[in-house]
């Protein structure tokens, strides 16, 4: 089924993704760029999407034990600087605060990049005996990360995050967590934002600076590349080790702690924009759509005609909402009936009721998926159930599509020349052997502008006789490869 | 009724309230100082009274169509400086970013100690027409304001809160949203905190940078100081002009919006300690603990006793639970006694349930209430039934003591030399006649630390003959004055 109405000024996504992508965040308004570099305002309709993240991780996490806190945004530059992977990894990406209350600061002050070592700091003091243990913890809040290429969501100089620190006894507790940290976010991607994304391990170089171990959940943008979309790291004792974070054991024994850390941040709302939008606009899974039905009002300039369609468009909206449906209604008869269909395309309402004299005859109403543009009439007697059953097909219906797409965008190689093949034309996840050398994986990088994104969490015990795609010698496992945002 | 276990180390309430204060924060694990002067570590359990304001509070603003928003934590310094009062009130709070990305900024950055310069700049681009007003917005985000002297919760370098922004086509529109707002303020503290303030109107002394008036809410501190908890502001067109928020009216003439805001912060925790806590520790009232309940099993040494206690507790916290109380069990036999109920005392668990064998065998708890110590037994049967409800009493009871408090610590003087005992003495709120000068406010303060807090919202419009408490000349409003937080 084609669209409806012709976006005025929307760049084509299947012309120029990335212009079709800051057209859309602009006119569906949910963000715009501030007066300072990198830094981004997030609008009603942007920030509603994230709201919607945190009430549903919040309750996750608060039903699994992890309490919520708040850190200082402030980290002593001393303090950031004593675990030295992780100070080499931020250093360049710091703003310092080096002025306060009018006065020089005897020493500068970083805004939090991310808050292992402030955190970490306080399980010293907190921690005692593996009565303590696991420690749980968790804030959303603003980090800073200077960024010199920005991108709405994708890369900001400042975003909105949540970040987990727990402390366990051992690397079995801490492993569980970050299991279940990394869970938490692939079922939130799945249920939430209708989203199917890979889930796997990060080499080597692309850990978090600090971590043991990183695992990640990577997004396949329409246009082939990788969007990192939510970390989850097992610190082992690095950090511990650095800051005395020790505890008693049962048998009385001194012992490190094991740590976790695990993220999910504003990013998540491009992921959800990339994988659903199309040339109308945003396109949002109900569940996650601040508004998902829009009842709009058709007539003409005839006051009685008009007042009638006012009447029953109001009294539809109580069923809807009566019936649990997030409902918006549209009798604004000053603009056109385009113009305004126009506008929640753009915003990516999940589903449209259009109401005028045939549907006010006919006790029905005019239902139109924002997904594929199908037509159908509901009748106003099974409204209450029809209505949310459609929304949750729509839902599925979506689910279903990015699970395709990523499917579609993954292409399995065995030579160097299939591989940058590839990356130098459609771009695509690939799927390949690698001898997991970090020369190896830079030699790949410079050539073709493509990381490892991560090692599928099942094949992270595969041990299969292959040649490593980039220099031909022996490699035991496939790991997906992309070209990242 | 006596408290029935000494608090080792805790400062008495009514010997020195200040270092009661802080013993209390830090031993209830509300919070903690952290490596930066001034700034909070709020941990669980306080970060847990934050929550329940957000979402009361969140959910009325929604209510009444605000839409939540996230503007960056940078301003640079030229839009900060563009409101003339504004700057020169905000200025030697400022914490200032010069270096990012290991690079010196071309323009310093100011942390935001409050958003309207940032907000309003963008107001002028979204505010077309008067079709587009009113546009209400809110954040929920954290300020940095550099304090010399700090104080948990009260006065923090860095602190949490909410701050509204809104505009409108008229001054009278701007100001029936100031008023909402400080309804919601002194609502929820009555509603859910269980204070009862004073409300009303600040001086031009005392009101807000760049603000036309300041309506605030005053806590009276049980040792008879001000807290200032909340604050609403009608702007008028101070920023909109300076920022070029204008408009379209209904008959095309361009004029500028006029401008609302109010915010409130991690400070209402301050004054919900202050208020109802006493010398075990803190007092919650039961709306907005976290835990409302807590089931304490009772058991010697014999494990088939601690058993049957332990199997007991658990049908009790699921019938409490399945009322929709709040509950939590302590069966750690492991500690004593003292200690455990010692421990809840000072988390101020609004109240203790007592089940050992002598509640076992009569099918019976023990209720003691937190805030008066007084006991009665409740059988099983009606536990759903009663404990809502003396959850309720002691939610009643604490707002009617905290309003007796309110009065008791208001004296209403006609001469300065009263005004003068009672601050050099027992302080208290004084309710006076002034002739609003600020050059006697100014000698009055000098005198005796006294500065006007509020004039009462009914007091607003009294037209009375009085001599003014300070300087002898004519007045004719009685206003509210207090040495403050």
């Amino acid at each position: 089924m084609a669209k409806v109405f012709e976006k005025k000024g929307l760049t084509k996504k299947s012309d120029n993704i990335s212009d079709w992508y800051h057209d859309v965040v602009l006119r569906a308004g949910l963000a715009e760029y501030s007066d300072v570099k990198g830094c981004m305002i997030i609008k009603p309709h942007g920030y509603a999407l994230w709201e919607k993240a945190q009430a549903v991780l919040d309750s996750w996490f608060k039903e699994d034990g992890v309490q919520n806190v708040y850190f200082p945004i402030f980290i002593p530059m001393s303090l950031f600087q004593k675990e030295k992977e992780h100070v080499a990894g931020f250093s360049p990406e710091l703003a310092v605060v080096t002025h306060a209350g009018g006065e020089e600061l005897a020493e500068p002050l970083a805004v939090r990049p991310t808050s292992e070592t402030v955190i970490t700091g306080k399980f010293a003091d907190w921690v005692q005996s593996y009565r303590d243990l696991p420690m749980k913890l968790n804030q959303w809040c603003n980090v800073v990360r200077w960024e010199k290429r920005t991108y709405p969501f994708i890369r900001t100089s400042e975003f909105l995050w949540q970040e987990g620190h727990t402390v366990h006894a051992d690397k079995q507790d801490a492993m569980l967590m970050v299991m279940q940290a990394l869970e938490w976010y692939a079922q939130f991607y799945r249920e939430h934002y209708a989203i199917e994304p890979y889930i796997g391990l990060k080499s080597e170089s692309e850990k978090f600076a600090g971590a043991q171990a990183t695992y990640a959940i990577e997004i396949v943008v329409p246009d082939g590349k990788a969007l990192q979309a939510a970390t989850s790291h097992y610190l082992a004792d690095h950090f511990t080790k650095v800051f005395g974070v020790e505890y008693l054991d049962e048998e009385g024994n001194k012992k490190f702690a094991h740590q976790t850390s695990w993220g999910l941040s504003t990013r998540a709302i491009g992921g959800l924009i990339f994988t659903h939008g199309d040339d109308s606009g945003l396109v949002l899974p109900p569940k996650v759509a601040p508004q998902q039905v829009v009842i709009i009002g058709i007539a003409g300039k005839e006051m009685a005609d008009q007042e009638k369609v006012v009447e029953y468009a109001g009294h539809l909206h109580k069923i809807l909402k009566d019936a649990g449906v997030r409902v918006v209604s549209d009798v604004d008869f000053r603009k056109t009936l385009g113009f305004r269909i126009n506008e929640w395309e753009l915003k990516g309402i999940p589903l449209r009721l259009e109401v005028g004299k045939k549907e006010l005859e006919a006790k029905s109403v005019t239902a139109v998926r924002r997904d594929n543009f199908s037509k159908e009439t509901v009748t106003e007697s099974v409204l209450h159930v029809k209505i949310p059953k459609l929304l949750e097909t729509i839902q599925h219906d979506l689910y279903k599509k990015s699970e395709q797409s990523r499917n579609d965008l993954t292409a399995e190689v065995s030579t160097y020349d299939e591989f940058k093949d590839v990356m130098a034309n459609k771009k695509m996840f690939i799927r390949a052997a690698w001898c997991e050398d970090a020369v190896c994986e830079a030699a790949i990088k410079e050539e073709t502008k493509a990381t490892t994104r991560v090692l599928e969490l099942d094949r992270v015990h595969e041990s299969g006789k292959y040649q490593c795609v980039g220099c031909g010698e022996p490699a035991h496992r496939k790991w997906l490869f992309a070209q990242s945002y």
